[in-house]
């Protein structure tokens, strides 16, 4: 059986790396913000995650070279810890294939020293926010008040965290590493750069580092139109045609 | 591939232990009756199972922090026999996950020493019952003469039992355990803790134990809430809307 | 992962052993015949399959004992070879499961020295037949001159053959086993007793055995029952409304 | 479990070999162009591919003996490099079977020498093409300028390719081979031999052989047929009504 793999482009020493997730999900908030990130720091990639679970179909790029589906991690030197940045095009869509991804996800970060994992997200509420409020979960009590203090709010958020956002700090915690999920209030019916600012500024402050937002709309909308694109191929791929779209819809954009 | 995996929290040496499983079920009877004792008999927490084929998400609890969705097994102490009582959020919904996860419970209590498998749940029948009789079905012929004499009918119950209730026995069997599933008659539209104040009634007399059922009524109704909780998360997870409820419940109530 | 497993009951040394197939399939045909056949030569049951691509529910039986859903080999000692006839009470539904399934099976009659193997089915037309044609199949060209003699029609029959009928002499031919499947003509609607008995008539010719019919008729009728209770059964596993079943047909009885 | 297996029918020594593959697919493009070239240059099977992945069924021949529904792979003799021909009844519908039977597809070829792949498929624009374009997509950006200089246009084509034609590229890729794309432009509702035969013109300019292309309009529409067949029995297959045909339809000719 073919099982997800992570082909790494390069061997890095890193010094006590934070894992950073911020994949495709609810208004697209973790995914903008990561990919942000990984702009204005000019992040270079390490490693590319291919998975039986994505999409079996490679992308036509306008190069004339085709890529495969997958998720990426980027690494970024920092002075206490340096950064694993983890972005893609897809998560897989079954608990199954979520399971193993994450999995295989963990098995690597752990050999390059991962103790500490931040995931990005959004919170959906249905709702139009002007200051979207930040709220986290984490994987250990004694985590609440260490991170509160950046001024995220803990106790308000309801229900579970979908994908690898949650995945990866429930199966963190089994391996005995910690972790937060970072989550912006976001309406869930369109992507929101306003969200992903806020998730963003909170991380900065955690970490302890600058990031520019000045480019994080135009970015937000360049995000928007490949993951449509990707959700739609997604679809075509199982076999649904354009008119059933709206019925099943992969949600990475509400 | 990523496998179910039962994380145990506590060694603890068991004497003669009796597994007695009330995962959710229909009515939630067995759920109810299980959880219920375990609070009553202040049972400790031994083991954690996690599996793929539960819902890919965290739950986020009140005070901040995140858990996984889970089954859980829980210890007691007994004259003759420990008890090891399997409860949960969820039960794996497709055949193969089912015996998966039934075949790594297995695995587990085998090593512990079980030799007895006692599940508990609903017999459906779409009507009210104001005293639910409470049927049995066991995994081997002279049990029936062993168990009829607790009030236990047996022969009158037709059909199929489907789930961990079922398989336990099924599989348990082919490894040389015995056992028995006591269930309690139900309408199977609603949660009935009338019906599982009787069936746990049955296993005391079994068991030689006691258990308070005052706060029975209070803890179903926790139960009630907690369990739709739930089969709103899985629908959610399997992408389909609150619209689609009814048609593709999880029968987790009935 | 917990995979499909034979249970022997009993270790049986066999002579040039014939395996013959008659498991669910269009208008019962296979069953019929094979199930009839278990009884009349008073066969001995060797061994049962039990798989996790069959329902993860198990049967209660009238004796207040329950069982697993399983296939069964059955043994009938012979001159110049004995047979062991294989019946269930389903067949797994997705090709990966018939796969799995097919090959254990094929995994243990090859180690009991099967050589040879025959499989009964339907060939459903839509129409009724007074006198239905038995179409024949087989896995190797000089097969056909030899069948032909007993009156079984070769080349007429066009399409796929479905299911383990059609899987076991595929797989069997990649092993180097010789194989045959006999088709009785049927509607395709109902229960057919009368290709059943046209089938088994052929088989007895090639197998130089006699089997009486008288009772076939009545076997067939209890056939149908417990098959249309394990179609009932194997839809309310996957989440069915009975309101769903005809559309959802599992289609053992058409 | 039972994997996708290869099955040898003939040791060969191979010569520097390119695989060539014409799987069902849009408009049957690249399997109409490798249908028509095995025949033409009288090709020699070497090898079978079944898959747990494909049908659970086998088909009937006219001749009274079954097969399997498999992948095949064809062998040319050539002055520079020998060629592999990829073809078959089926390509796998999900993603993981596709992830795995190119896997398995990729070491058998990579054991025979393979360092090049040429998949050939349909280009669909909704729209008729009297000269149907040729499209490229290459495995690595310096291929680009190779296969200009042929005709092919590159940058010009959107989207994903699905299915074997665009994974065997990429998965060849993560191994360290070569590949390239060529899709001709069709409308992707019906069968197209003309968008086959611009698709074979190209292909044998790389390869600098010759292939008459007269009698490809005749095997186009045998082609046609048995793939229809195949079509309408794998849907039989999953349960599916020939009157949601429409619905689920698998996609070999649109």
């Amino acid at each position: 059986m073919f099982e997800t793999t992570i082909v790494e482009k390069e061997k890095v020493k890193m010094k006590n790396p934070i894992l950073i997730e911020g994949l495709p999900g609810i208004g697209l908030v973790g995914k903008i913000a990561a990919d942000h990130m990984i702009a204005e720091l000019k992040a270079k990639k390490v490693a590319d995650l291919i998975s039986p679970h994505f999409p079996h179909q490679v992308i036509m790029q306008k190069n004339g070279v085709m890529r495969m589906i997958k998720n990426r991690l980027y690494h970024v030197p920092g002075k206490k810890n340096d950064l694993l940045i983890l972005v893609g095009d897809v998560q897989a869509v079954t608990s199954e294939a979520q399971y193993e991804v994450t999995g295989k996800m963990l098995d690597y970060v752990e050999k390059k020293g991962v103790k500490l994992i931040i995931t990005l997200g959004g919170y959906g509420t249905g709702r139009v926010h002007q200051t979207p409020r930040i709220f986290g979960i984490v994987s250990h009590k004694p985590l609440v008040e260490k991170y509160k203090k950046y001024g995220i709010i803990f106790g308000e958020s309801k229900g579970s965290i979908i994908g690898a956002a949650g995945l990866l700090l429930g199966l963190g915690k089994v391996r005995g590493l910690q972790g937060i999920c970072i989550m912006g209030e976001t309406h869930g019916g369109f992507v929101d750069p306003k969200s992903a600012q806020g998730v963003l500024e909170s991380l900065c402050k955690i970490l302890e580092i600058k990031v520019d937002t000045k480019k994080l709309d135009q970015r937000a909308k360049e995000s928007e139109q490949f993951a449509k694109k990707m959700e739609k191929e997604a679809l075509a791929a199982k076999g649904l045609s354009p008119t059933e779209h709206g019925k099943h819809d992969l949600s990475y954009i509400r």
